[in-house]
C-alpha cells in the first residue's frame, strides 16, 4: 500500500484547479425555446426598432392633443370618431382637427393624432366621443423604438439568459440564438464492486452511488453529464476507459483515488496526463486527486458518497460553473445554534452536515461512506482545522445545499 | 369599450388563486437519472441494508482488536498477514489469534477481525505486519447497515430530490422512482398582431415574446410549458384554443386581457368556466384576469410583456409550485440606497424593475410594454399603493430576478 505523502490545504487545491481550466470557447446554435439559463455567445444587436410602430399604450382615443386643452369632465369637448383600430390591423384614415380614432392598446398610431385618451376619460355615444380630460402631446403613446432601437446592442455576450433576456431575444425575432456550449463532464464511477441499481448484488458488491449524485450536480450547475460505463480496476480496462472519455470536456472519476495497492487510476493518469495533486486537508474527502489528461481537467474523487459529493459542491462546482461561464454560485446560509456539542479532531478543515431542526443546527454527519450523511442534511457548517470543538449553543453559520 | 369595473388588491388576487388550485395528484415511474428536482410520490423504504456487508473504512489490517492491546509505535505487535481483500473481493479466511487480513477501504470485513488499523500505523515485512497502534473494537469499520437498515423509511413523500437523495435512492438499489408528474402548463398567447420570431413581420405586426418568458419561468419552476399555437382575436379560434388546451394542468394565456372591445377571451372563459377575478392594483400588470375552466385553473395574463414576466413572477410561481408540491421560491434580496428619486403616482402597489450599479439601485423601469424593463434588470422593489415617492439614497429592497 501506499500513504497518502502529503495532504494540501483546501485554497492551494482550488487555486491549482482555477489555474488549469479556463471558459469554454465552443459554442452552438440553439432554439430560442431552449436558450433559458444559457450563455450569450454573440452581441445581440437589434435590427429593428421595437416597438417595430409607435402604438396605443392605453384602450382608449387616438386625438390630437391640441384639441382637448380646454376639455374636463364639467366641460367636455366633443370628437368625431372616424375609424375604428384593433392590434393588427393598420389605421387607414388620418385624423384631423376635431377628429378622433378608436384605438386598441398595442394598434397603430393613425397619422396626424399625437396623444391617446383612455376610455375611463370618454363617453360615447354613436361616432361623438366626449372627452373629459386634456391630453399631453405623446400621452399614452408607445414610440417606436422606445423599448429598442436598431442598431442597438440589446445584450453582450457572456449574459445568462434568463426569462426576460429570452424575452427581449424573442422581441428581436430571434428565433434560434448562439450561445457557449455546456460542457460536457465524463462521470466514471472506478471499483470492482460497484454495480448499477436495478441489478442484483453479490456478496461484496455496492450500488453506484456517485454517478447518480454528479449527474444532478453537474446537471445543476451549467454541465452535461455524460455517464460511462463503470470500469473495473484494472490497468488496461482503466485505460481504455479514460481514453472513452476524452471527447469530453471535463472528466471526473470516482474511486480508486486513495491510497490501496489497487488504486490504478492515478498510475493512468499520471501516464496519459499530469496529476497536480492527490490529498487535501478536507473532511470529508481528504482522497481527492486532480490533474489534466489530453488537455482535460480531471477530478479523481473519492469512492465515499459523502466525500465525493461534499468535494463536488466545494471543488467541482466552482470550476465547472467557471468553464461553463456561469457567475459564482449563490449559496444561502442562515445562522443558528448548534443543537449538540460537535467534536473535530481530525487535524482537517471539516465540512459537517447538519440538519435544521427547530431553528437549531442538528448533527447530520455520520461517516463519509453514509450517503445519509448527506440526504438527512440541509447543509453543512465548516469546522476550520485547528478548531478541536463547537460548543452546543454556539452560533454557526449553516451553507444550504 | 369595457372598462374594469374594479380591481382588486394584490392579496386578495393571492388568496382568490390560492383557493382555486390544489397540489398535483398524478404520478409518474421516471428513470433515476431523470429524478433530480422531482418530488417524491411513495416513501423510500430500505429492503435491505446499507452497507450490504460490514466493510473496511480504512486502507490497512483488519485484526482482532484483543491482539493488539499493548501496541505502540515503540513497542509494536507482530501479527501474521493471512491475506489480501480488495473491494468487490469476499475473504476467504477467517483472522485467527496473532493474525491480520490487508484489506482496502470498503472491502468486506474478514471473520474474527473486529477491527481495522489504517496503512499509516503498521509497517509490513513480508507477511509479518507491525502494529504501532491499539485498536478499539469497531474500529474503522462501516458496519452492515449503519448507514441505511432494511425497513428503515429513508426518505418521505413530498420530498424534493436533490442529489443526496437521488444518491440514497441509488444506494437502495432503485433504478427508477415514483414521483409527482410535472404540471403542465399551457401557454397560449392571443392577438392578432402576434408573430413567431423568425417569421417576417408585415405592418402592424409584433413578435411573440410572452411564450418565451413565460415558458421559461415555467420550467424553472417545477412546470412543463406547453406552447400552443398563437390564437386569432374571434370568439371562434379562442373558443377552439381553449378546448386545445384543456389537456394540461393549467392555462396561462397573455393578451386580451384589457378591456378593449375585442378581447374576447375573457367572453369565452365566462362561457366555459368562472372568472374569479379581472384587474389587480398592481402596477405593472393591471388587466389580468384569473378563473378556473375545465377543473383547471387560468390565468389571463396581460399582453405586455413586462406586465405579463412580472405577474408570471409575482402570481404564477408561487401557484405553480405549490401545484407541483414545491416549496415556495426562496427569493434572494439584496438592500441597497436608491441611485435616484422615484415617482410613483398610480395608487397601485407597484413592482418597480432596478439594476444594481456600484451598490445602488437605480431604476431600470421603462414601461409595461417594454421588455427591456425586465432584460436590463436585476430584480425590483415593491412601492406600496400609498407611497408617492422614495427619495434617492433611501434603503430599498431589491427582490433579485
Amino acid at each position: 500500500m501506499r500513504p497518502f505523502k502529503e495532504t494540501i490545504p483546501l485554497d492551494q487545491a482550488r487555486a491549482l484547479i482555477d489555474g488549469a481550466i479556463r471558459p469554454i470557447d465552443r459554442t452552438e446554435r440553439v432554439a430560442l425555446d431552449a436558450a433559458h439559463g444559457r450563455v450569450l455567445a454573440r452581441d445581440a444587436v437589434a435590427t429593428a426598432d421595437v416597438p417595430p410602430f409607435s402604438r396605443a399604450a392605453m384602450d382608449g382615443y387616438a386625438v390630437r392633443a391640441s384639441d382637448t386643452s380646454s376639455a374636463s369632465r364639467a366641460l367636455p369637448t366633443t370628437l368625431t370618431c372616424i375609424e375604428k383600430v384593433f392590434t393588427g390591423q393598420l389605421p387607414a384614415r388620418t385624423v384631423g382637427p376635431g377628429q378622433c380614432t378608436e384605438i386598441a392598446t398595442g394598434a397603430p398610431m393613425p397619422p396626424g393624432a399625437d396623444a391617446v385618451i383612455m376610455v375611463e376619460q370618454t363617453d360615447a355615444d354613436s361616432s361623438q366621443v366626449l372627452i373629459f380630460a386634456a391630453a399631453e402631446p405623446g400621452q399614452n403613446i408607445g414610440r417606436q423604438g422606445a423599448d429598442i432601437k436598431t442598431g442597438q446592442t440589446v445584450m453582450r455576450v457572456g449574459e445568462v439568459l434568463n426569462a426576460s433576456r429570452v424575452g427581449a431575444l424573442a422581441a428581436l425575432g430571434l428565433a434560434h440564438v448562439e450561445v457557449y456550449a455546456r460542457p460536457r463532464v465524463a462521470i466514471l464511477s472506478t471499483g470492482n464492486e460497484i454495480v448499477d441499481p436495478g441489478q442484483p448484488l453479490a456478496p461484496g458488491q455496492i450500488y453506484d452511488i456517485n454517478r447518480f449524485t454528479l449527474a444532478a450536480v453537474i446537471a445543476g450547475h451549467g454541465g452535461v453529464p455524460v455517464p460511462h460505463r463503470t470500469a473495473a480496476d484494472t490497468i488496461a480496462d482503466l485505460s481504455r476507459a479514460v481514453d472513452e472519455c476524452l471527447g469530453d470536456d471535463v472528466l471526473v472519476f470516482s474511486g480508486g483515488s486513495s491510497v490501496g495497492e489497487r488504486d490504478l487510476i492515478l498510475d493512468v493518469l499520471s501516464d496519459k496526463g499530469q496529476v497536480l495533486f492527490h490529498g487535501i486537508s478536507v473532511k470529508p474527502g481528504k482522497p481527492t486527486a486532480f490533474g489534466v489528461v489530453g488537455g482535460r481537467p480531471f477530478f479523481g474523487m473519492p469512492g465515499y458518497p459523502s466525500s465525493c459529493l461534499s468535494n463536488a459542491h466545494i471543488l467541482l462546482v466552482p470550476a465547472l460553473r467557471r468553464i461553463a461561464r456561469l457567475a459564482p454560485h449563490a449559496v444561502k446560509t442562515v445562522t443558528v445554534p448548534l443543537a449538540q456539542r460537535v467534536v473535530s479532531t481530525t487535524g482537517r478543515h471539516q465540512f459537517y452536515t447538519v440538519r435544521i431542526v427547530d431553528g437549531l443546527a442538528m448533527p447530520a454527519f455520520k461517516a463519509s461512506g453514509d450517503i445519509t450523511s448527506m440526504s438527512q442534511a440541509d447543509g453543512y457548517i465548516e469546522i476550520p482545522a485547528q478548531t478541536d470543538v463547537v460548543e452546543k449553543g454556539e452560533l454557526v453559520e449553516v451553507t444550504l445545499f
